[in-house]
C-alpha cells in the first residue's frame, strides 16, 4: 500500500495489525489506534473510531484477517468456525452500512473456496488487502467521472464526511472534489456540521483544511438560508447504501438537504462505489440504526439537554430517487431513471 | 406582577433591580441574575442571558427604567440625555429583534411627554411594567386563539424556544401549546436541538419538562426524516420579526423547517404578538445578524472543529408567506393573503 505522509490513510494493515485513525479524537488530535484482535476492530467500528461505509467495509475485512491470524485452529474446519465467530461479531457492529456485510461476505466466500488451512488464512488476508486497494482505485475513478460535473469556481455543499476519513483514502464525495481540483478547477466547499456526531465539523473541515482545499462550516440549520442566498451551486454527498431503485440511505439530514436543493434548483449528486449498492432490498426493508441518546444530550462531557428528556436519534435517512440529479460510481455517472440505467451501466 | 413558584418568570422587576433567569446556565442550573445598572442589562442581552424577541423587548424597557433610576440628572433635559445614552446602548445589543426597537421607542416616547423630571422617571418605570403585563396577557390571548388549531393527540414540532423563556412568561408558540393543553387536548412536542446555540435542547426541553408537557428532542438533521415517517402533525414557531407582507424572520433553520413542512403537507404556524410586527420594512431591508464563530466551533469549552476554519453563522433566516399556514396573534389568526388580512385584523 502506498504510504504518503501527506495523505490521510484511514485504515491500513501494518506489522500484522490493523491501524486506524481514531476519528473520535479529531479534529484536536491525529492519533492512530493499533488493533491486534478482531474484537478490538469490532469495538472500533461500534464506537465510531472508524466510520464511513467504505472504510467500515475494509476495516471489517482486515478484522477477519486478524481473526485468521489469531486463530489457533489446527484444521480447516476449525479455522472456518473461528472465522464464522468473528464474522458474526463484526457483522453485528453497525446495522445499516451495506459495505460491512458485503465486505465480510466477500472475504468469507473467498475463505470457503480454500482447500487447506494455510490457503484459507492467506486467502482472507489477500482478499482484505485487495479490497483496500480497490477502494482507493474506485475513489480515484469516481473522482475522474464526477469531476466533469463541476465548474471552475463552484461552491459545493457537502453533508457529513464522505472523504478520505470515510474510505481507505481519497474519499467518495470529497474524492470527486479532490479530482475536480486536480483537474484545475477551483472549488470552495461548505460543510454542514452534521449533528449529532458532527462529522462535518470534526472530519470534513479537518481533512479539507489538511489538504489545502477551501472550506467553510455552517450549522445544519443554515442550509436552506445559504441556498436561498444563492451561495451554493452544487451538493455532493456519499452514501451508506444505494438501492437498485436509486433510493439512497445516508447520514441523517441528507434527505432534507436533498429537498432543499430541489426547492432551490441546485443539482444534488451522490458519490458511491458499486460496493455500496444493495441490489436486493426494497426501501421498506432497510433498518435505520437508532443511536444512543448520549450523542444528542451531551457534547463531550457537557450536558446540553435536561436529564431524562426523550430523544429520537436515527443515524440515517432515505433520499428518494426523484431528488437525486446523479449517482457517481467508478463505472460512470448514473442519471434517472436509475433502475434502468443501472442495468445498462452494469452491462 | 403575579409570583408563582411553578411559573418560570424570565424577566421581572424586583427591589429596584431587573431579575433575569440566566439562560446560558440552563438546562443544568436555574440561576437568576440581578442587574442594577442598565449596562448590565445590555450585556445580558448581548450574551444571551436573556433572549427571545418579546423577553428582550421587556428587558430593554426595564433597562431604561434602571437608567432613569440611576440617573443623577437634576433637570428634565439632563435626564433625557441620560435616557438617550441608555437607549443607544440598549438598542445596539441585537440588530434583528424588532421588539427591542419597538419597546425602547415606546418607553422613550412616553418619557418625552413628561413635563417634570419626576414625572418622566415614573413614566419610564410605569411603561416598562405595563409592557411586561401586556406581554403575559398577549401570550394568554394568543394561546386562546391558537389552541383551536390543534387537535387532541397532535404531535407538534417546534424550533428554537418561543416559550416562557422567550417572553416574560407563558410563551408565544409554547404558550399556544400550553393553552391547548389547558383546554384539555393532549399534545406531544418534538423540539429540534436548534444549533448552534441549542435553545431547543437547553430551553424548550427544559421548560416543557418543567411544566410536565410531553417533549422529545431531535437533532436539526432529523426534521425531514421525522416528517417523512408521519411523526409530525403540526409545526409551530415564534418570530423575531414579522413584516406586513407575512415574511417571518426567526431563528436560523426556521425557513428550512417551513420548506420541509410544506413538502410533507404539514400545517406551519407562527405565533407572534403584534409587537413583533414591522409595518415599515421590506424583506430586503432586514439585517440578518451574523454571530460569533465560537458558537459553531466550540460547545462549552470543547472544540468541535479545527482551528482557523471559516464559519458562516447567521442567527436568523426569512420564511416567505407562501410557506406559512397561519400567523397567530393576540387579536386573531392571520391567514393568507397576509397583507390584506392584517389590515382587516387591525381594523
Amino acid at each position: 500500500m502506498p504510504r504518503n505522509l501527506d495523505l490521510l490513510l484511514t485504515v491500513a494493515w501494518e506489522n500484522n495489525s490493523v491501524v486506524l485513525i481514531d476519528q473520535t479524537k479529531l479534529p484536536n488530535k491525529l492519533v492512530y489506534v493499533k488493533c491486534k484482535d478482531y474484537r478490538e476492530v469490532a469495538e472500533a467500528i461500534k464506537k465510531l473510531v472508524v466510520r464511513g461505509a467504505p472504510a467500515i467495509g475494509v476495516t471489517a475485512a482486515f478484522g477477519l484477517a486478524l481473526a485468521a491470524q489469531q486463530s489457533k485452529a489446527k484444521t480447516l474446519p476449525e479455522l472456518m468456525t473461528d472465522l464464522d465467530t468473528a464474522f458474526k461479531v463484526l457483522r453485528a457492529t453497525r446495522p445499516t452500512a451495506v459495505n460491512l456485510f458485503w465486505a465480510l461476505e466477500r472475504v468469507m466466500g473467498r475463505a470457503k473456496k480454500a482447500k487447506t488451512l494455510q490457503e484459507a488464512k492467506k486467502a482472507v488476508f489477500d482478499e482484505a488487502l485487495k479490497m483496500s486497494d480497490e477502494d482507493i482505485n474506485a475513489n480515484r475513478q469516481m473522482g475522474a467521472n464526477g469531476a466533469k460535473l463541476f465548474r471552475d469556481g463552484d461552491i459545493v455543499l457537502t453533508h457529513c464526511n464522505a472523504g478520505s476519513l470515510a474510505t481507505v483514502a481519497y474519499g467518495t464525495a470529497l474524492g470527486v472534489i479532490r479530482a475536480a481540483r486536480e483537474s484545475g478547477k477551483r472549488l470552495s466547499v461548505i460543510a454542514t456540521e452534521t449533528r449529532p456526531v458532527m462529522q462535518g465539523s470534526r472530519l470534513t473541515a479537518f481533512e479539507l483544511q489538511h489538504d489545502g482545499i477551501d472550506v467553510s462550516l455552517i450549522p445544519d440549520t443554515a442550509v436552506g438560508h445559504m441556498m436561498a442566498r444563492g451561495a451554493i451551486r452544487r451538493v455532493i454527498v456519499g452514501a451508506d447504501r444505494v438501492l437498485r431503485t436509486g433510493h439512497v440511505f445516508n447520514k441523517i439530514g441528507t434527505y432534507q438537504v436533498a429537498i432543499l436543493a430541489n426547492k432551490h434548483k441546485i443539482p444534488f449528486y451522490v458519490a458511491a462505489p458499486l460496493s455500496t449498492f444493495d441490489f436486493e432490498s426494497n426501501p421498506e426493508d432497510v433498518v435505520i440504526e437508532e443511536r444512543s441518546v448520549d450523542e444528542v444530550v451531551r457534547v463531550g462531557k457537557k450536558r446540553v439537554a435536561p436529564k431524562g428528556v426523550r430523544v429520537f436519534n436515527p443515524a440515517f435517512d432515505m433520499t428518494p430517487p426523484e431528488l437525486i440529479t446523479g449517482i457517481i460510481t467508478e463505472r460512470g455517472v448514473l442519471t434517472p431513471p436509475f433502475e434502468k440505467n443501472l442495468k445498462a451501466l452494469l452491462g
